[in-house]
């Protein structure tokens, strides 16, 4: 069923209208009535009479067509009855503001399972419970009972899971200077979701930004999908709240230890380009900047400014936000030092000094824009002292709203920047308070194009591997962890390759068993007594014939006996050896809301120590695989570092890619984990690997 | 010389001020006069005439006493006769705002130069030059020509290395609510710095907090000292910026190599007590919290709210910033409940729902700050529907007010919030826009509570090492790295354990040298040809008898020459074989301008990729070296990790106590790295170790 009603109603019927100024049906009826909302307003109070000289239906059966959107302010046991009017009357969409619901407890719970059943019986889709409705500035519609006036038509859609915050922000918006398309409250979600509403968002002529204030995903895998299709043409920026008291879940390989529920939401949101801010301040000075700027082709950004201090805090921002100063060019330079004062500054950061003029400014913004080494600007406006903050902004207007390249600015103070702020904003031009917000600006604006060109490059992985022989592997199992034999058949079936350990009893086992294994081999005395096989010389390495396996296998006997008389002898594992490495770990779990979480990174018995490992939702891409090595070090060091030589990348890529396919045809597969893959300078082998089947 | 005059001055000159409103001379008149300053004021012009209808010098000759303080607003080419006839009336403390100096280039370094050797002279101290004077909110007095009015009497002490970022803060706070009780803009400081005014601003008793904007401290070693006496008093909060800009040095070592200029202020700031900001933002959300706030005893937080969504998120950012919810009592829960109702949470965060009411936030405040689990409380607050937010206010501030546990705000807002922002900062409450603010408040809070206790547990390190020894060892050399039998005795003079490795030439002397070492050995073929000893069984391992020694000396040798013939060998090398342990390393080198700085953490030859370290000047306490050893997982595995057995922390920290008193005690050590320190399950040995003298 189609949600366009919820947006673009001919008709609303506001059951429960209040002429009570101190009650939520009033409330609704005055903002819809004020909203200059041109379709038609139906009140509807069994008490009849007027509110604001309108006249009231005693009841929704009596109100006339058009009536597309029913917006029912009852108390949450007249519900269901409300419900049922609705449905009756041929209304397909309903907003439901009242609490009382899931939030409060079992009966609350049964209850909205009830009008949950009401809405599918009468082909009503629902927003709500427990929201406080929508608006749209365009349109216009506002269903909502917050503080009037409407905010001002803008271009960021806003989709909520708190309607608290949403009463926050629309208040903060006004003095930030943007405003929202559409804003919509999405309370208990007994019917619409967050993910149901992307793409019509997204359609929306006037949302140039859809920003997210999320608390969970249930339907992880949908999102996704539904917000890959959205960040192709527009950008999303998301709040995820919840992230500590996620806690992490019980755990019994290092993968799952590490994998909080965070990092499942943290894959989700990079695999599906969705712009992740860390607090509510980030989430809208993002939207600003990707609803009014140009997006950069790189990361070389220049600073301007008229003062040395903020300069140098503008030049950390940068750097700290993963961009870099521009090296201006040599005609840029040239340029500047005719037009600034000699002691101005020259080399970016530009200080023009304290006098600078509303014309140094715009003429020096000009030069920068123009240098092929700068992607954007930096503009540092504390007060001049010389001049008015406005006359500045009025010579740097032009100039910005035609750039091809961003330009965020530092508007620092607040009494001389407040008309300036004001002019800025009605241009559409994203000032901040203070340099560091200014930079997380254009670094945002940065990462939307690198995603931009990511994507373009990405395509679904090519199937490779055998799934029937796999299966048949799995058909066998029941949930437990893999033996060490079943698990290295696994891996084979995967492609991955594996060392398998081989026990042999004596010392002509040993050489046929090296026969299979080939050389060079590593041969340790087996024993449940001898815990340090060296201390008692029950290792050897390096063997490379028949004869010297089965001469250290006697030596390794003989060894032990002496050293540990008592000890329980079952002859020698052999392994063959496998060269000198890397070694990483690889690992996969499987995340209740999203479905097979990749882990790589340094391997060992301190992996929850170190903590270098990334994570990152399965299938992966080939890029996406290429991502997970380059954000650890022991990804980075497969290139090699000082005197470790480099190891084979490609090889480490295919176990990823392989280990992917695997867990995600193979739901079976609840925890794997490869630790270490061993890297060579050509090839990887899986020296440990323990998998558990649920 | 006392640099009281600067701010308790009974009488001011101006030295060139001015009737004409475009001029600094006259911003800088308007200025004093309006600011209420009670002393004298003189303003001087060669001109004579009257400004807002007062009198004119001609001269500093002419003006009468009292006369302390001298602004000098003459150009730069002027000041060296200005500041001759301040000389020659006897004013001692000068203002000098004019640019024009160092900042221009050579020729503007000369005048500062002779600025100050005229000021040495006549014994003046100088502000300045390129700054905007100074203020004081309550003697009251007001040196700069920043627009008026003067700010409000406030109570943060902020030292400035640069003169716009005061003007942009000075506006910004009037909106924000906070004020300063002095502010000092330093300029150049061709004279004094932020380090000689620390006591001077701590000592003013309506100074509560001391921000700082600091670009760079070149006698860091006095600041640490003179940071420390205040901290201990007063908290300072600071600002540094040029942490990226500030570049790495080139490296020998992996100590320098990670040990960018920024890890030293960082240890500086530990050191003193000053608490580090990282945005403009911040130094003043925290300054604020510390001038009116009291300490919290713990990090358990309780979270206040009438929303859900608000509430999550405070209760995210509690945990990022360090603290932790609060457990409620039995009791708190209990009362709370017949408080607020049914649906409302009263597990932390407490949803009052938004229903609250000014009663039931004041009494849900006073519940919760009863509670003895509760160490502060995080009060969030966007518009309530039902109330007016300045009537929450009203009842919040009489309680938060008395209270002996803090208390920090986040209203959410703009127009709805005003007025209750207004009346809580007037009474000195701290207020943010975001949950995320006032969490990071309240942890700047539990620092420097934390702060006040470690410091009484702290004293200067014993001075343990035969010092006269070491500077005999290190008399004979020259500045180059130490060949390892002189950085092995520099180490056994330090008393930092090591593990010689020694050359045995033939098989006898192999056994008389093993007499030394003791058992159990390794025992290494020596060849400069042979890079993988292994590859042609030239290594043995847990020697334990001289025969054993003996044959297998002869052993490596004839495998070597069967592997390798034409290898040139040289003998075997010796080396006691230490125990099974965990490997640490340890470094210093030295900062420019904080001297000798401590690494500690995990070693190998990936320590720059791994980056498991910290770092902090030297000389180290004992709790400066447990920190060190607790901030990395190499110092946290110590105390044992699944299968990896603890080891000996008291030996680690030993070995740190004493290379940081070698470093500081031996000033030509350049740069010194023990990698690996292997640490046992009794005792450490230095594995491997680099010196290098300067």
């Amino acid at each position: 069923m189609t949600l366009q009603p919820f947006f673009s109603p001919r008709g609303v019927a506001i059951v429960g209208a209040s002429a009570d100024p101190m009650k939520l049906g009033y409330g609704v009826a005055r903002n819809l009535i004020q909203s200059q909302y041109t379709g038609a307003v139906h009140l509807v109070n069994p008490k009849g009479g007027t509110i604001m000289g309108r006249a009231v239906s005693r009841s929704l059966a009596e109100v006339p067509d058009p009536v597309d959107l029913a917006v029912l302010i009852v108390p949450s046991k007249a519900m269901p009855s409300a419900l049922t009017d609705c449905g009756a009357r041929g209304i397909r969409a309903a907003i439901i503001m009242a609490g009382g619901f899931r939030e409060i407890g079992p009966e609350g719970a049964a209850l909205e399972d009830e009008i949950l059943r009401i809405a599918r019986e009468n082909q009503i889709r629902i927003l709500g419970p427990n929201c406080i409705g929508l608006l749209d500035t365009h349109y216009p519609l506002d269903t909502t009972f917050l503080p009037p006036p409407l905010p001002a038509r803008g271009d960021i859609g806003f989709l909520s899971h708190s309607g608290a915050f949403c009463a926050a922000v629309i208040d903060w918006s006004r003095q930030q200077g943007f405003s929202f398309s559409r804003l919509v409250s999405l309370g208990n979600q007994t019917d619409i979701t967050e993910t149901d509403l992307l793409a019509l968002m997204a359609a929306d002529e006037h949302t140039r930004v859809l920003a997210m204030y999320i608390e969970s995903l249930p339907d992880g895998k949908r999102f996704i999908e539904e917000a890959r299709k959205v960040t192709k043409h527009k950008p999303i920026v998301a709040l995820k709240v919840g992230r500590s008291a996620s806690g992490q879940r019980a755990a019994a390989s290092h993968t799952g230890a590490l994998a909080g529920a965070d990092a499942a939401y943290e894959s989700a949101f990079e695999k599906s380009g969705v712009l992740r801010a860390v607090s509510a301040e980030e989430l809208f000075e993002w939207s600003r900047a990707l609803a009014w700027l140009p997006l950069p082709t790189g990361r070389r950004m220049a600073v301007l400014t008229n003062a040395g201090g903020p300069g140098v805090m503008s030049a950390d921002f940068i750097e700290t936000h993963g961009m870099s100063l521009a090296e201006l060019s040599a005609e840029t330079k040239e340029k500047l030092r005719a037009l600034l004062p000699p002691a101005a500054s020259l080399i970016n950061p530009v200080d023009m000094l304290s006098s600078a003029s509303p014309h140094e400014y715009a003429t020096s913004l000009q030069i920068l824009l123009a240098d092929p080494n700068v992607d954007g600007v930096l503009l540092v406006l504390p007060p001049p002292p010389m001049h008015s903050t406005e006359s500045v902004a009025d010579s740097l207007i032009p100039l910005i709203s035609v750039s091809v390249k961003p330009v965020t600015i530092a508007l620092m103070g607040s009494n001389l920047v407040r008309e300036a702020w004001r002019r800025f904003t009605a241009a559409r031009i994203p000032t901040y308070d203070f340099p560091e917000r200014a930079a997380s600006a254009l670094a945002c604006l940065a990462r939307r194009a690198d995603y931009l060109k990511d994507i373009e490059s990405d395509s679904a992985p090519a199937l490779t591997l055998d799934h029937a022989s796999i299966a048949s592997l799995l058909d066998r199992q029941t949930a437990s962890w893999l033996d060490p034999e079943r698990a290295d058949s696994l891996l084979a079936a995967a492609r991955i390759p594996t060392a398998p350990v081989k026990l042999a009893r004596t010392a002509d086992e040993a050489a046929s068993l090296a026969r299979h294994l080939g050389f060079p081999l590593a041969l340790k005395i087996a024993s449940p007594d001898i815990l340090h096989k060296s201390d008692v010389k029950g290792i050897f390495l390096n063997l490379n014939s028949f004869e010297e396996v089965k001469e250290f296998f006697n030596l390794a006997t003989r060894n032990a006996k002496s050293a540990k008389p008592t000890a329980r002898l079952e002859g020698c594992h052999l392994q063959r050896m496998i060269g000198a490495g890397q070694e990483v770990i690889l690992g996969a779990t499987r995340d209740p809301q999203f479905g097979p979480l990749i882990m790589f990174g340094s391997g060992g018995i301190d992996v929850e120590g170190l903590k270098d490992v990334a994570f990152s939702l399965a299938p992966l891409t080939v890029r996406e695989a290429d991502a997970l090595i380059d954000r650890t070090w022991a990804g980075r060091k497969i290139a090699g570092w000082r005197s470790i030589p480099p190891a084979d990348r490609a090889a480490v890529r295919n176990a990823l890619m392989n280990l992917s396919e695997l867990v995600t045809h193979h739901p079976e597969i609840a925890e794997i984990e490869i630790n270490p893959l061993r890297v060579l300078n050509e090839g990887a082998v899986a020296v440990d690997v323990r998998i558990r089947i649920d």
